[in-house]
C-alpha cells in the first residue's frame, strides 16, 4: 500500500533549513563553519543557571514541573518587561508581555492568527529563513523588500504596502540582521513605522541580537515609537541566556496577545516552566548588566577579528559591510567568481559557509552573498578559515 | 486608530480552553478542583531529575543549553525508541522516532501538514479539547464519531471515512480517554485499523495514559498492528516523567516525521535541550519499571477512593464507568438535574468541575456529562469534594 498522507499547500511551500541541513552533516570535528547560527557558548551564564537549577529543582517539585498557565509563569512576565522597559518605553500601556518558546514561535503564531491560505506577508528581503518559513507553513505568500545598509528600500516598502491585497504584517529585524548584520538607522525606523501606520499593516519587530552591540550608538526599537497598537515585539533570551532553554518574551497590543495565547494552547500548552523560571531567577539574582557587557566584549572581539582577516586577507577580493553588533558578516564576491563554486569550493577545503541565496524569497535568482557567522567559531578558527577564504579566491580569481 | 489586526478564519473557530480559564480562577485556595488534567506533582520523579540536572549542568555549557537539531537530542531519540518497543511493537522498520515539545505538538503538526483550510478531521466524540483546537487552528473542519465505553461506534466511523471529503486523519486516544476515562477494546482497536486501512484515512494515536493503567490486562496500541505505515503514535512523557519540562516522544512512517521536522523547524526549532537529556539520563540510570509501578499505585489508590466516594455518597444519583487508569472519569447526571446548573452550585460551594459539553465538537448539544479528576486532587479533598457532590445532588434531585 503507498502511503495515505496527502500534504497540504502550505507545506508543500515549505523547504528544509539550508543551514539546519548543513550543520547536521558537520559531525566532522575538522570541518570549520562560518555557517552556523549558534551563539558562543562560553558566553552562557552556566555556573548561574546550575546554581538556579538547583535551588528550584530543591523545592516544591510543582515549582519546575508541574503543568503552567499558557501565557507564561507571571513573575517572568513581570521581570520581562521590566527589563524590555529598561532602555526604551516598549511596553506600552494597552499592551501585554507573555513568554513563548523562542521567538521563532512568535513567527508561527502571528502568521497563524492572521493569515489565510494565499495571504501575503512583507518581509525584508534578504530576511531569516526560519521566519520565512514559519510564515509559509501558515499559508502565507511572501513578498521581499530590498534591504539596503540602513535598512529596507523605502519606496519599495511603500509599494508593497499600499498594493492590493494588502500585507497582513510586515517582518523586521532591525538590530544587526540575520543575514546581513544590517541596522537600520534611526530615520528609516520612524519612516517604517509611519508607512505602516499610514497604510494600518502590522509590523512584526524581530530583536534577537539587540543587546549583542559592541560598537557605536545604541538606536530605539520600532516598538518604542507605537502609540497605535501596530507592533508584535519579540525579544528573544537565546543569544543572552542560551537556546537550548527555548524561551522568548513578546511583547504586543492586549487584544492580539490575547489571540496569541489561545493559539499557544494549541501549539505546545506552555513554555517549559524550569526554562521560565530560571530566566526569572537569573533577572532577581544575578547582575544583568555586567552580564551582557561580558557578552558584548566576546562578541566584538570574534567580530573585529574576522573584519581584520578580511581585511588583511581578502582586500579587494571580498566586500562587506562592517558590522557594530550581532552575529553575522554579509560578504560580497567580485563579479566573475561563482558564489556557489566559491562556496563549494571551501566546504572541499573544509570551511562552511551559507550560500547567500538561501536567505531571499526568491532562492533562484543570481546572488553573490554569503553569510558568515563569527559568534559559534573560535579564534584560531577564524583565523584558519579565512586562510581557506583567501587561497580558494586566489584559485578563482579571474 | 483601530487596531489592524484582521485575523484569520481559523483562528476565528478556535476557542480559548475553558479548562484553563477554570484554572486560572482558582487562586482560590480553599476552592477544590476536580477540572484540572494535572497528574500528581508526587509522582513526579522530582529527586532524579535535580541529581540529573546537576550533573548535566557541570558539564560542558553546549550540553544541556546550546541550540540543538530539531528531530531530537540522538540519544533520547534512541532511548526513547527502544522504550516504546519494550512491550509491544511500536516502532515499525519504516517508522522513525522524533522528539517534540509535549503531544500537543504532534496534533499541531500533524494537522498543518494535512489540512487546508476547510479539510476534514475525524475525532472521537468527546474528545481532548487541546486537540479538537489544534486541528482547527490549521484550517480543519471536525467532524465527531460518537464514543461507547469500549470505544468507538464502529458503524458511525465507516460511515465518517467512506463520507465525501474523505477525513484527512482519524485521532484517537485508545487508553483511559480524555475526557471519558474509556478504553477500547482490543476488537474495536483492530476494527478502527482495518476501516483506516480500507478507507486509506491514516490515524493519529494519542496515548498519554497508557502507562497509568493500575487495574485490568494491558492492550496492545493500535500502532502495534501499522504494517503498512497509516498511524502516527504521540506518546506524552508528560504524565510519566513532569509536564514542565514539555518533552514527548513521536513515531510514524519516515517520509511523514522528515515532513513533520520541516514544519518543527518554523514552530520552535527544536524542544528544550536541557530537559530531552534529563529525559535520555533518566531512561539510562533511573528503574523505570519501578517508577512505573509506583505512578500506578499512586494514580491507583485515589481512583478507587474517588470511586468508592460516589458508589457510597451518590449511589443511584450520578452514574459512571469504572477506569482502570488514567486521570479522569466521566460522571452522568441523572435526567432531571440540570448540569449547568449542577456543576454552578458545586462551584458555589466551592468545588470546580469541568460541564461535558466543552469536549464535544458540537458543545452546544445538551449534555449530562461531567469531567472528574483525580489526579491532582489531594486524598481529603477527593473525599469533601464528593461531599459536596452529595449535597449539592440532594438539593437537586427531583
Amino acid at each position: 500500500m503507498n502511503m495515505p498522507f496527502d500534504y497540504s499547500d502550505k507545506v508543500k511551500a515549505m523547504r528544509p533549513s539550508i543551514i539546519r541541513e548543513l550543520l547536521k552533516q558537520m559531525a566532522d570535528p575538522t570541518l570549520i563553519s562560518f555557517a552556523g547560527g549558534n551563539p558562543d557558548p562560553d558566553a552562557f551564564p552556566a555556573q548561574d543557571i546550575r546554581r538556579i537549577s538547583d535551588e528550584l529543582l530543591s523545592g516544591p517539585p510543582s515549582g519546575a514541573l508541574q503543568y503552567s498557565i499558557t501565557e507564561g509563569w507571571p513573575g517572568l512576565r513581570a521581570r520581562g518587561a521590566a527589563y524590555l522597559n529598561a532602555r526604551w518605553d516598549v511596553v506600552k500601556d494597552g499592551d501585554d508581555t507573555i513568554v513563548l518558546s523562542g521567538s521563532q514561535q512568535a513567527m508561527d503564531l502571528l502568521s497563524k492568527l492572521l493569515c489565510n491560505d494565499g495571504d501575503v506577508v512583507a518581509t525584508e528581503d534578504p530576511a531569516f529563513l526560519g521566519a520565512l518559513n514559519a510564515f509559509r507553513s501558515n499559508g502565507a505568500k511572501l513578498v521581499g523588500v530590498g534591504l539596503e545598509a540602513d535598512g529596507v528600500d523605502l519606496a519599495a516598502l511603500e509599494s508593497m504596502l499600499s498594493a492590493s491585497p494588502k500585507p497582513k504584517f510586515y517582518y523586521t529585524i532591525p538590530n544587526f540582521q540575520n543575514p546581513t548584520g544590517y541596522t537600520t538607522s534611526l530615520e528609516k525606523r520612524r519612516a517604517v513605522y509611519e508607512l505602516c501606520k499610514k497604510h494600518r499593516v502590522p509590523i512584526l519587530e524581530d530583536n534577537p541580537y539587540g543587546e549583542l552591540r559592541f560598537a557605536g550608538e545604541e538606536l530605539p526599537p520600532i516598538k518604542s515609537f507605537d502609540d497605535e497598537g501596530l507592533v508584535l515585539y519579540a525579544a528573544s533570551l537565546s543569544k543572552i541566556m542560551a537556546p537550548g532553554m527555548r524561551v522568548a518574551l513578546c511583547t504586543g497590543p492586549k487584544e492580539l496577545m490575547a489571540k496569541m495565547v489561545v493559539a499557544k494552547q494549541g501549539v505546545d500548552v506552555h513554555s517549559s516552566l524550569w526554562a521560565q523560571r530560571v530566566v526569572e531567577r537569573f533577572y532577581e539574582s544575578c547582575d544583568f548588566e555586567a552580564h551582557i557587557a561580558r557578552l558584548r566584549e566576546v562578541y566584538g572581539r570574534k567580530a573585529r577579528l574576522m573584519m581584520d582577516c578580511l581585511d588583511k586577507k581578502l582586500a579587494g577580493g571580498l566586500s562587506y559591510v562592517p558590522v557594530e553588533g550581532g552575529m553575522f558578516l554579509w560578504a560580497q564576491l567580485p563579479e566573475g567568481v561563482d558564489m556557489h563554486t566559491y562556496v563549494k569550493k571551501c566546504l572541499e577545503h573544509k570551511l562552511a559557509l551559507v550560500p547567500g541565496n538561501a536567505f531571499f524569497v526568491d532562492d533562484a535568482a543570481p546572488c553573490q552573498s554569503m553569510r558568515m557567522n563569527f559568534s559559534a567559531p573560535a579564534v584560531e578558527q577564524i583565523e584558519t578559515g579565512t586562510d581557506i577564504m583567501a587561497r580558494v579566491m586566489d584559485e578563482m580569481k579571474p
